[in-house]
């Protein structure tokens, strides 16, 4: 039967959401494995405590929906995962890390996307304490995402070049 | 043979957005006609109208690399599209509308991520005249998603609520 309320919808979205962190969290290592500076490796492994405790609030906001948190396949990180895969596959040296860090920012802007619209939701539907815990979250993402515009611009780009 | 060189992944990134950038024409229409909101239909419409304007400023750069405009199959967007063709699927009314702002949204993120990168690798490369075309997309791309999120804040969202 078809969804039909704003609540259908953002319970899907969290399953998708809770997917595609537990995807990253294991993506991740591989990433940092795969880069050659050290300061972006840093960067990754970092991200990752990051991403366990973002885990950890998505499972609170299922709690607090009153729902088992629980995964829905989500085909969006699945490519974005399979294009970090693809930037290890054909390159090497600087130019790998250019490309993981672009792969990075990719994952990062749709968790950005995807918070935004679940803080908008939540809002909508009255669920403050959840509207806290995406935002949390959504600063988090947006930190990474610029200190990861920082190492490439100060650092990576320029070895690549 | 692996590519070494920031120009290398530069090129391979230009392959990946123009691909992306046509799965996106193709989409536009059917997300346009799934919608049920007139203002979500009419910017829906309008962005797509804009994307053609992308794909143009797209194949301008390949001739200003010397470059045929070409694709490479873009994992991440098919995984972006599957995203919204599940919204289409599992949901109706307001629910729908505001499911599908969300995955509008979610490919509006990959572009900024995408045209962010290649900002900074073309500033990198010294390909001036590049970095003012993909500023001229960021600064669209940027705009449409606002406008999205207006368009749940104001509209959508508490029709679907």
């Amino acid at each position: 039967m078809a969804g039909q309320s704003l609540q259908d919808v953002f319970t899907h979205a969290l399953k998708d959401i809770y997917y595609a962190e537990n995807a990253i969290l294991k993506s991740l290592p591989k990433l940092s494995k795969a880069a050659s500076d050290k300061v972006l490796k840093e960067a990754l492994d970092r991200h990752r405590t990051e991403t366990e405790g973002q885990v950890k609030r998505l499972e609170r906001i299922f709690e607090l929906m009153g729902q088992k948190p629980e995964g829905a396949k989500c085909p969006a990180i699945e490519g974005l995962s399979a294009e970090a895969d693809e930037i290890v596959a054909e390159f090497e040296g600087g130019a790998r890390d250019a490309g993981l860090i672009a792969a990075a920012q990719a994952v990062e802007h749709y968790e950005i996307a995807r918070y935004g619209t679940l803080r908008a939701w939540a809002r909508q539907l009255g669920h403050d304490e959840v509207v806290g815990l995406i935002e949390e979250t959504l600063a988090e993402e947006e930190s990474t995402d610029d200190l990861l515009s920082e190492i490439a611009e100060e650092i990576v780009n320029a070895k690549a070049a």
